[in-house]
């Protein structure tokens, strides 16, 4: 979706990619064979390209820093991308900047707690300090590996110190640093992306100004099992809380820096709001600004990236709503059945060409509109259509 | 901008290229290297794609009736596109089925009139044809070469029988077929872009019906020197003229069988409509739906292409204005002038990733609200800022 919106602009892409058949080596000016952590393919990529930007967070930052010391434009920088990398990092500079985060703890990180512990020491530590938060919080908690999950890997809820156990004792033996945290009551989860462009040092004064920033609607996003999959704006967000949801989001771009787009997921509780997650790069939680705002998250990443102007990101309708597809059971190409779902003249379809396993995120199918309900019937129905199995919820509310 | 409305319909493209810097090598999914008119190369285009289609009328007939005929699916047909390569045809065609078009006359073919006439004798002949017929609707006339022209290029208004005979001369020393017809005295230009899909036999009654169609908005078109310059919609037109224009080209889309996108340029007098011009593709007149319609005519063109339900065509906001970018007498590459076009938030930039050479087409920009003065005025602002000449009638209006 990078390279779609990049070609309307004259703007030509280079792809770092694994596999042939990745989904943007169709869509790209130009494909580099290798992947984000192999140090000879980055810097092949720094040669061939003006920026470096990601669409994924799987990087290694010790090397993006050698890239960086050398000269390569990289944005986001690894200064933000350390956020997005280490949730352990990232909640500990919110707390520390004042930003509303869910009450945590760090725990003793397996491999390195002290010289004197092995494993089995640092896990029985980092038990008893799970165990004592949770007297404080209450039961049950959320324990997080900090690095490497997303849509709900690496996340568990566990009810009393038997299942907390359990879990470090897996995370311990396989060297995982992990966090744990209250398990917020939430009314809603919102996202704000933002995108923003590099700061600059002001000529007379020396001084870092920080970059300037646009945020888009808030949009409320359903996830199960930890997977999104419905993002509506405006939801069934009140409007004083999207709104404080967008100030929030923009803090947390000028805090942590951020080159591009930033998606800043958060949790609303009813009387709260607390920043739970950052990706530093386009976000399902921001597909729908392709055809629900004047200007998309994927345009805006690339001119924050390339240090231009950005655009407006008003709402075109009243309101969207944006479902995720995703691989029926039997594996069908959901490509097979665009018929089915564009019979809805509304109904915008993104397939990502990826292959069709059960399960898997193949595309997503956006609506535009006044009507919300009506919307979200639809996006549904195209959604089914493609053959994305349709979750609880959707079945129930029919 | 076909490319780019496949890619998230995850349809892959294959592009029949001449040249390896051709704007559409940068984002299709495939390219092979040919011309449109060689056989050998439509042929190995034909075994890689499921239908065939064009984004120029520069084809040759025969060679796509071969095709055809060996069960390829090229679309539009040869039965379309023999209407928008022959002048001649299209003319006759349309006022046969009574449709409104200027009152003309087709000269005598200058290399096929009568076996004992040379090239003066039918030189001589179309001169004397196009004198009478000026002596019936009153000079000026135009002249136009029945096959090849685009942007201007092979129309001539002549004032009187010298201007004629100079102009007929040229062609029948090149060879050209020429028809004459009336000056209309145009009050505004305007073009419907219709989007039909296949016609289909009616399996009880073995009837063909007609393909199921739909039309954007009317546009006013601005034209300077044969150039389109500006698309707005809705521009100065009567909303009852916008209709009609709409029942007229989805009239004609009908009649020409159209497969894909037919825009249909016409003349509005202050109390005709008269048909101009036809383009079986989609058309410079139709680059505003990008952003203003709520599907674009690229999308409804490769939809209707593979007979798939076609998007909606409605309006996005009240008004649009779209102004195509031209390199500038430098050769200035409108690229490395963004930063200045995009510095209006609303501007959507459209590079095509053309050699800025003076005087080429290289882009055009869209803005999109509800103020038609001020969205013309932004757009014709990020026009100049991408190094666009600005006509006379816009720098007059200031």
């Amino acid at each position: 979706m990078l390279c779609e919106a990049a070609s309307p602009l004259g703007l030509a892409t280079v792809v770092l990619a694994e596999r042939s058949d990745d989904a943007a080596v169709a869509v790209a000016s130009e494909v580099l064979s290798g992947t984000a952590t192999d140090e000879a393919a980055l810097r092949g990529l720094v040669q061939r390209a003006d920026a470096i930007t990601f669409d994924h967070e799987l990087v290694d930052l010790e090397t993006l820093q050698g890239l960086e010391r050398s000269g390569a434009i990289v944005r986001p920088g690894t200064g933000t991308l350390a956020f997005t990398v280490d949730k352990a990092l990232m909640r500990r500079r919110l707390r520390e900047a004042g930003m509303p985060v869910p009450a945590f703890e760090v725990l003793p990180d397996p491999g390195t707690t002290h010289a004197s512990a092995g494993a089995a020491g640092s896990g029985a530590e980092a038990l008893d300090r799970a165990v004592r938060f949770g007297r404080r919080q209450g039961w049950p908690l959320v324990l997080k590996a900090t690095r490497g999950g997303y849509d709900g890997k690496g996340v568990w809820i566990v009810g009393d110190a038997r299942e907390c156990q359990a879990v470090l004792a897996g995370a311990a033996a396989s060297g995982t640093p992990m966090l744990v945290e209250e398990r917020v009551a939430i009314r809603s989860e919102l996202a704000v992306v933002v995108a923003r462009r590099p700061g600059s040092v002001a000529a007379s004064a020396g001084e870092l100004t920080s970059g300037h920033a646009v945020t888009w609607p808030a949009a409320e996003t359903v996830q199960v099992d930890g997977v999104c999959r419905e993002v509506l704006v405006p939801g069934s967000l009140p409007e004083e809380v999207a709104q404080e949801a967008r100030r929030l989001a923009s803090e947390v771009a000028d805090l942590t820096g951020a080159v591009g787009v930033l998606a800043v997921e958060m949790f609303w509780t009813g009387d709260r709001i607390l920043v739970n997650e950052l990706a530093a790069r386009p976000h399902n939680s921001g597909h729908w600004t392709i055809e629900g705002a004047s200007t998309s998250q994927f345009e805006n990443h690339l001119r924050a990236v390339l240090d231009l102007p950005l655009g407006d990101t008003g709402l075109v309708a009243p309101c969207v709503a944006s479902v995720n597809v995703f691989g029926g059971p039997g594996g069908e190409d959901p490509g097979g059945r665009l018929a089915e779902a564009l019979a809805d003249p509304g109904a915008h379809v993104h397939l990502y060409g990826k292959g069709p396993r059960p399960g898997r995120k193949l595309g997503h199918v956006t609506l535009v509109g006044d009507d919300a309900p009506s919307l979200y019937r639809r996006a549904w129905q195209a959604a089914a259509a493609l053959g994305t199995p349709i979750p609880d919820h959707v079945s129930a509310a029919r």
